[in-house]
């Protein structure tokens, strides 16, 4: 049965088609949070884009996969999101014990490429045959690579759709960019709005700095005095952003850090109105009793938000 | 029942197909301007191509996709265009009570690209899926990516046709150009002629202004006297180089400006006879009851036209 | 019922299916000039190539596509020639009465491209659908872009032959070339040879100068004594050079000149061998009276050659 | 009959369909590891990467593919590795007699490239045909041709994948590394997960050197005391970068050395887990009784970790 | 009936289809050469390769393509190779009288590339239609643009073969090499490998020079003696490489020369191991008698061989 937030989440998603919004249930339905509309994920990408030793060496158990999913499972995420390889390893195993999302396109630190741009590692048609309930991607914004990842995402969206995948992107704007600016509160909502104007069903966002990048931008905020002082007002422009909130947005982490700073962090992102977040590193480099303590709490956080 | 004039302007679509002359009578009968062969369309892609503060934060209703849409409807616009995304939050709710227009390609203002080009966001596929009446597509004459451009119109407007729908091109001359040449009136009225040769049914350029940017051109203005002082002389060369006006052309009006300012514009433009505008900030950014006057007042001049 | 002159030329194409020689046979026995196997033909791509006001202002009734479909028609040409969205706008009126040939690529005048290459406008399907007898399509040998066009053509000859539809190439030197070695004799034989290699089946070229352009070349054309000296003398290597005179080779003229001089070329075009004349502005920017005697002063000559 | 190790092998691989696995057991229950879990495979692909002299001069009777085949037949090699030509050439007279992999991508040195990058000179079509049980694939980590690489990858597995093949991946880091930094310990764990993460059934790297490339990864090495003083220590590393051992990786010996440093290399592969070796040019390009003898010892090795 | 050397040939492509091996036969069995095992083909691209006079003048006859493919009958050449207009042009009209062999890439001296490359200008699908029993497919080993032509070579080769198609590879390396490397001793034997290893069934390399090109290549030769003094050295290395001469390797006899000296070159080719000659503008720029006696003369040593 559906609650009352997960009927009205549905709602903005009308012209979908059904399989699209039975696995957008599977996925606010799964969980600690089931229900609620809020959602905690466990991502787990980082041994392709930063190397294994960089990801797994801190809490050695995390170079197996399964014990990634075997974490998301147990700590009641919503859903488990990694690239095809880890999911080849651990989906016959975990079949149907937590929702998986299949990251389509992945980037590793060793190249270094002209305009930045992941590879397409894997495609929709794994994503079915591993029983996933969505697909991933990542958009860089502000690359000279944009219209060839805006377009490939175009193809795998709508490939998504006719097997019944939502997808969530990820939107990293990067490139033409100052490093502030990179997680600018303008440019961060300006990626969130690109995703959704993409036909993005989950908008996946790192957690906007007070610092705005673009001229043109700066006036408007300063003319319309656009709050952008705390955490929690710049999650509420970002939201407002993703179709004055009628798209799932959720925040990221970013680097390991300490525990209390983490959970601050989570409680501004809630106070914003954010979806939820989405939490890799910082959950499976602690040993697994702090990671599993500090997933509920995370959870607690939002479920009360 | 068909009115004379929407008799005469589907006999220069004599070589389509029924579906697509269908689509276009849908767009000609739709709204205030039913039957007129006027055209007053509502173009929301801003978000998209500036973001979404410099977009909607001057009447923050407009965060919300459904606001446009509704503002479409109640204002009697001919249409409603905005990209995949867009239409996707909305195509449900407002099915049938206005003809939308799927942009099919986007640009944003964070990239910097070495030839502008925009990225091609939604397919016919989903103009067809989302129940609209035409695609939308923008190129940039000028710009040394012209090739890829054509070439993907070229199989749109062809997939197009066979889903019978009409295409309406943006033409926004771009690149090997100085800045005023972007609106001189020799490269607008060639933007146009490009367009209805690329198989474009209806045009959409920018007012163009009293400036020639090509040599061989300015000699051929000279040496015919061909009038380009007043908006409407300028208006007029355009419509001609549209296949003698057997071409449907509409006018963007650019940046907001002042009300006045805006209607003695449009006056201009019907006076040249244009077929219509295409008004997308300067509605969309009032509040909602100065829009719809102001909508309203423009649509009326074009009927007096 | 077929002359001999008809036979013999269709005797050169033995290897092509019935399809393509019934629409050869379109082009031969149509007009003022039927059965002798010369062809005078008119083009109207210069609103696309070089702008509206450059093409049309001369005599501005050409704006209007009919304008053009209705002179070929009118003059008795073997057929009539344009882009897409000219051929949509009459195909349908003048179904029948003329000859038509699509010419699938084009080239504006306000991009700078790094390669100069067409953009390909429009289709082979295209073709079949407006009624075309024939394709049309352009290369630039010289050009950096070679392989993206001789390739393209491959695709396209392959396309029209099995829909039964022959295919004329215009062949333009361009790129690692002077000036003068654009039109130089050893090039626009060259570029003569080139097409028929690639399987055209009509093949137009510009006449060439008495200038060589390659210095390899110049020492055969001065150990073999190869006349140049006369156009006629020209144009006799280029039909040589086209399969020595297997091919149906026809000659433009090239920017609008006085009426005699622009007769006399002919006539050297004639004595040379030419299989006819391409004549665009010559004609169309001229008043339609003088058009249409020009063009039968043309026809004239070819028909006592 | 299926050992125990082959069975938990096989339990890695799941999600993989019966044909896959089917293949699989093939690899790993021929020659004289039979069934133990550990490989020594036989690639001659050295013809296409380094020219016919450089590699076969050595040993003449290697200028024929059927000494290769022939060779890996009698010395009891898991699978015999080439290009399409040399498998074209003699897999109709070996059918059946050993297992044969066929490399998809070969690169040569003559050639001078942008961006590293192998061609793709067979399909999995050509596998099929040939009768192989796994296909081949080379990957530059590193390379700015990346994304080239693992698309073509991912293209190549899943079609193998619906072939019932596995595939191997050939990983070299090569591009934007120093030249110690192709074989460091980091780059090459690195390259491993990569590989796995793309979906590799097999990994095949060089012996990593006690090297650190990446600063990144250096303060990670020092912090968690990760051993790398031994070529056991890094193979160890190796080992557990590839999913915690739960992926094949074997291991190259690089150019021709002498035999005992031959040996102890392999003993140190062996005692840090590597799954196996393999052998090229040490051992075709050694007189033929020799090759034998070494490789035996090589299993030898093997067969007692 | 198959002579013992025919069925030793026919025994390298044990792997290859039925087609394939009937179109070798028809290569093998035709010609005054029939039988032998050895072969001489006339190509004829000189047209598209160098232009029309350079290529024709000399003996203006072979301006129309008819010409060559009567040579080829009269002369009793194994088969006569061409790009797709000439044989478009003669195909019908010599229809069972020679075997014809389309070359499918071609290259002009107009243009000037940033990495040598063909077009491919024609398809397998000509191939069939116009009776063909061989494609031809020219590579340059060491153009920076070598994955395409091996790419495409793959997909040529694959398509052939499922038509019953063998391919003939004329390698020539080009790009990062000295003047003289191009036909160095190690690189015209590695090019062979290439070829072979790419899936050709015959190879056609120019008589390589006494001279080496790559320092690697030096050292090894050096070590091992190989002999490179006399020309049959040379193509013995060359046909060795050619997978120790189980794959068809002929020579093409370069820029026209006095008769004795290519007799002599003939001869050294004949003793060295060749297979036969590619003999074209020696043979059709001599006056016809002379060219068959040449061309017999040329028979003669290969059939003594």
């Amino acid at each position: 049965m559906l609650t009352d937030r997960a009927k009205q989440i549905l709602s903005w998603y009308a012209s979908d088609n059904v399989g699209v919004k039975t696995n957008l249930v599977r996925l606010i339905n799964h969980g600690s949070l089931a229900g609620t509309g809020k959602f905690v994920i466990l991502p787990v990408d980082q041994g392709f884009e930063h190397g294994p030793a960089r990801s797994f060496a801190p809490n050695p158990g995390g170079y197996d996969p399964d014990y990634h999913a075997q974490l998301a499972v147990d700590s009641g995420c919503n859903a488990y999101a990694a690239p095809l390889g880890a999911l080849e390893a651990s989906a016959d195993k975990f079949a149907g014990q937590v929702p998986l999302i299949l990251k389509l396109n992945n980037s590793d630190s060793l190249a270094k490429m002209d305009n930045v741009c992941s590879a397409v590692t894997a495609s929709v048609k794994d994503a079915v045959r591993l029983g996933c309930v969505a697909i991933g991607y990542t958009i860089y914004p502000g690359s000279g690579a944009r219209n060839v990842m805006y377009e490939e995402l175009r193809d795998l969206i709508r490939e998504a759709k006719e097997s019944g995948l939502p997808t969530i992107v990820w939107a990293y704007p990067r490139g033409n960019l100052s490093k502030d600016g990179e997680t600018a509160i303008d440019v961060v909502a300006y990626a969130a709005q690109i995703s959704c104007q993409l036909g993005a069903h989950v908008v996946k966002v790192k957690p906007p700095k007070d610092f705005i990048e673009q001229p043109e931008a700066k006036k408007v905020f300063e003319k319309y005095a656009i709050p952008t002082k705390t955490l929690a007002d710049r999650v509420r422009h970002v939201v407002q952003s993703a179709f004055n909130g009628k798209r799932i947005v959720i925040f990221s982490g970013g680097e390991a850090k300490g525990t209390d700073e983490l959970l601050e962090e989570v409680r501004q992102l809630a106070a914003g109105g954010a979806f939820g977040s989405i939490m890799g590193r910082n959950a499976f480099q602690r040993p697994r009793p702090e990671a599993t303590k500090l997933l509920s709490d995370v959870m607690e956080i939002f479920r009360k938000a």
